[in-house]
C-alpha cells in the first residue's frame, strides 16, 4: 500500500528498490561500470520492445523522444500523415510541421478511436505521403488505437510508420517487429516504473534508410551519434545517470514478474478501473469500451461537479492524486493513471476515495 | 571522505542529503507541490546566476541547453561568430551550423586562452555578425576565458552574447547581468552537486527580442512554452522530478555555505590541484596559469606514460576516477574535476594516489 495514491498517467510511483537505486552516488558515464549498465539495459529494452531493431536511450522527456523521432527520419517538405485522436496526436503533427514537414492532418474526435479505413483512404488520396505519425495509446483520452491494423495499412502502402508509444510500450502489447513499426518512442516515467528523465527510441532498417537522407536539423537527438557512442557503452551527452540506475532495477523487476504477466496485469487493473467507475455511476469518455486503454482511464466529469474541486478534495482529504483533462477536455474529464507499479488494490483505494469524495462535490447518481 | 574519489568534470559526487532527495517518491508535476518547488528553485538559480533575467529549467543534458540557446534566438542564415579554444567551443559552433547559422569560426589552440582582441577584430571584420558564441570555462582544457573583457567587446558592438557556462555558473564568478550575457546555459551535474538530467538557460530582454523573430525550428527547447508554463509553476514537458528534488536541496546547501564562499572554495581547491600536480613534477596544459580553470585542471600526460593505463590504475587500485582528454587531446592529457562537492582533502587524496600510481606506469620525475 502506498501512503499517497499517485494515479496520474506519469510520473508513476516507483517501487522501493527503484527509488533506492535512483539515490545512488554518481559514477563516471564514460567508464566501465556505466558501459556494463547501458548494455544490460539496452538488451532488456529490446526484449520489452519486442524488437531486434536498435533502441537508444535519450536524456529528456517523452516529448523529446517525439522530436527525436521526427528530426531523425524526415526532411523539410516531406509529406507526412498525422493521425490524431487526442492532445498527444495533435502535438506529434504540430511538431512535424514546426520542423518543416508538409503535414496532412487526419483528426478524430477526442474520445473516439482512430478508424483504420480512414487512414487507408488518406494514404490513397495522396500517394506522395512518405510517413505516418500515429499514437498507439492516447494518454489524453484513454483510447488505445488499433495499431495492428493501422500498421498493416501503412506498411502495406510502403510508408514509414512512426509511433508514439509513450504510454503503451512496456504496459500494452506492442510487438514492434511483428507490426513493422519503424520508429517507436516511449518515456521512462510511464509503465517502466522509473522517474522521468529518460526517453527511448527504436529504429528499424527502413528508419535508418530514411535517416541517411533525412535533412531536418538535429544535433542533441541525432541517433547516428547515439549509435556510435553506444558501441562504446556510452551516450553522446552526459546521461541522467540516476535514472539509468533506476531503469536497470525496474527492468529486472519486470523480467522477474514476466513481461506477459505485466501486460496481463495492466489489462486486469484497467478492467477493474472501468468497472469500478461505472459501478459508482460514472461514465467513461471512450466511446467504445473495446478500445479503452489499459494504462489510463478517462472519466467524464459528472454534470454539476466542478472537476478541479473534485481533484483537490481527492488529493487533500484522501491522498489520491488523479489528473484532469488536457486542451479541449480541460474541466470535462478526469483521468486515472494505472500503469507501472499498480495492482487491483490500488484501484480499490481510488474507488473508495471517489465514493466518499463525489457526494461532497455535488455528485448525485 | 568519499570511498570513491569521482574527480571528473561532471557528473560530480552528490552530498548525502542531495542523494537522499534524489531517491524520493514521485509527485504530480502539475500539482501544487511541484509548483512550490520549481518556484523556489528558480529564485535560487537567479541568485546564483546573478541575474534578474528569466531562468528556465530544461530536462536534458548540458548539450541540450546549448541547442536550446541556439535555436531560441537565431534564424537560419544568421551570421554568428563562434569563439572556441576547445572541444566544447567547437561543439557550440558546429551545432549552430547544423541549424543553419552562417558560422565564422575564431579558433584558438586547445590549451590557450581566447584573445579578446581577436574577438574585437573578428567583429570589426564582419559587421554583419549578429551573435557571438563563447565558452566561459572550457572543460576540455581547463581554461577559463576572460568573459568580462569579451562581454564588453561583444556588447559594446551591440551583438547578442550567448555563453556556454556549463562548467562555470555556480562555481566560477559569472555575473550574468553585470557582464550583459544574453543567454547563459549550464547543467545540473557540474558545480550544482546534482545528478545530470537538468539544464538551465537564462534569457535577457535582448535575447527575448531576438527570440521573437528567430526562425530556427524549435519545439522541445522552446522557451516561450517554458515561460508560459513556469507562470503556472510547471514545465511544458514532464520534468526529471528526481533531479528537481536533488536541486532543491543542493541549492539550499549552496546558500547555507554562502555563494561567495562557494566561489572562493573552488578557487582555493583549484590552486591546490595545480600546485600539487606541479609538486609531483607534472605539467599543466594551460599555457598561462592565470587563466587556469577553478573547476577542472588538465595535466599533460608525462612522456613515456600511457595515459589510459594511468587512469585505469588510479581507478582500480586507488578508487580515484579522473578523466582523459577529448578529441585531439585524447591520450595527451588527463583531467581532474574539482567542482561541486569538493574540498582540499579530496584533492590531497587524488595527489596521494597519483604519487603512488605514476611510478608504476613508468613516470620518472
Amino acid at each position: 500500500m502506498k501512503s499517497i495514491q499517485l494515479r496520474i498517467p506519469g510520473p508513476t510511483p516507483c517501487p522501493p528498490d527503484v527509488l533506492e537505486a535512483t539515490g545512488k552516488q554518481m559514477i563516471n558515464h564514460r567508464g566501465p561500470e556505466f558501459a556494463a549498465m547501458v548494455n544490460k539495459i539496452t538488451v532488456r529494452l529490446k526484449e520489452f520492445y519486442q524488437t531486434k531493431n536498435d533502441v537508444f536511450i535519450l536524456t529528456g522527456s517523452g516529448t523529446g523522444s517525439m522530436e527525436a523521432a521526427i528530426v531523425n527520419v524526415l526532411s523539410p517538405g516531406d509529406k507526412v500523415l498525422s493521425v490524431s485522436n487526442g492532445e498527444f496526436g495533435d502535438r506529434f503533427g504540430s511538431m512535424a510541421g514546426t520542423f518543416g514537414a508538409n503535414v496532412t492532418k487526419l483528426n478524430f474526435e477526442h474520445g473516439l478511436v482512430v478508424d483504420p479505413d480512414k487512414v487507408k483512404q488518406a494514404l490513397q488520396a495522396d500517394p506522395g505521403i512518405e510517413a505516418v505519425l500515429v499514437t498507439h495509446n492516447e494518454t489524453s483520452t484513454g483510447v488505445t488505437n488499433d495499431l495492428a491494423t493501422i500498421s498493416k495499412i501503412v506498411k502495406g502502402a510502403g510508408k514509414l510508420l512512426i509511433v508514439d508509444g509513450i504510454s503503451s510500450v512496456g504496459s500494452i502489447d506492442l510487438p514492434t517487429d511483428a507490426w513493422g513499426c519503424d520508429v517507436v518512442v516511449t518515456g521512462s516515467q510511464k509503465g517502466w516504473m522509473v522517474p522521468p528523465g529518460l526517453a527511448f527510441i527504436s529504429m528499424s532498417q527502413e528508419a535508418w534508410k530514411a535517416h541517411a537522407t533525412a535533412r531536418m536539423p538535429r544535433f542533441y537527438w541525432d541517433v547516428t551519434r547515439a549509435k556510435k557512442m553506444l558501441e562504446k557503452g556510452q551516450t553522446p551527452w552526459t546521461p541522467a545517470v540516476s535514472i539509468f540506475f533506476a531503469l536497470e532495477v525496474a527492468l529486472e523487476d519486470i523480467a522477474k514478474e514476466g513481461f506477459s504477466n505485466v501486460i496481463a496485469r495492466h489489462a486486469r487493473v484497467a478492467r477493474k478501473a472501468r468497472s469500478d467507475a461505472k459501478s459508482l455511476g460514472l461514465s467513461l469518455l471512450v466511446a467504445d469500451e473495446s478500445y479503452a486503454s489499459n494504462t489510463v482511464t478517462a472519466i467524464k466529469s459528472p454534470e454539476g461537479v466542478d472537476c478541479s474541486k473534485l481533484l483537490k478534495l481527492l488529493q487533500e482529504e484522501y491522498g489520491v492524486v488523479l489528473s484532469g483533462g488536457q486542451g479541449s477536455l480541460t474541466g470535462k474529464i478526469f483521468r486515472i493513471g494505472h500503469l507501472g507499479w499498480v495492482n487491483e488494490a490500488d484501484i480499490a483505494e481510488v474507488t473508495k476515495a471517489l465514493k466518499l469524495a463525489l457526494p461532497k462535490v455535488g455528485f448525485k447518481v
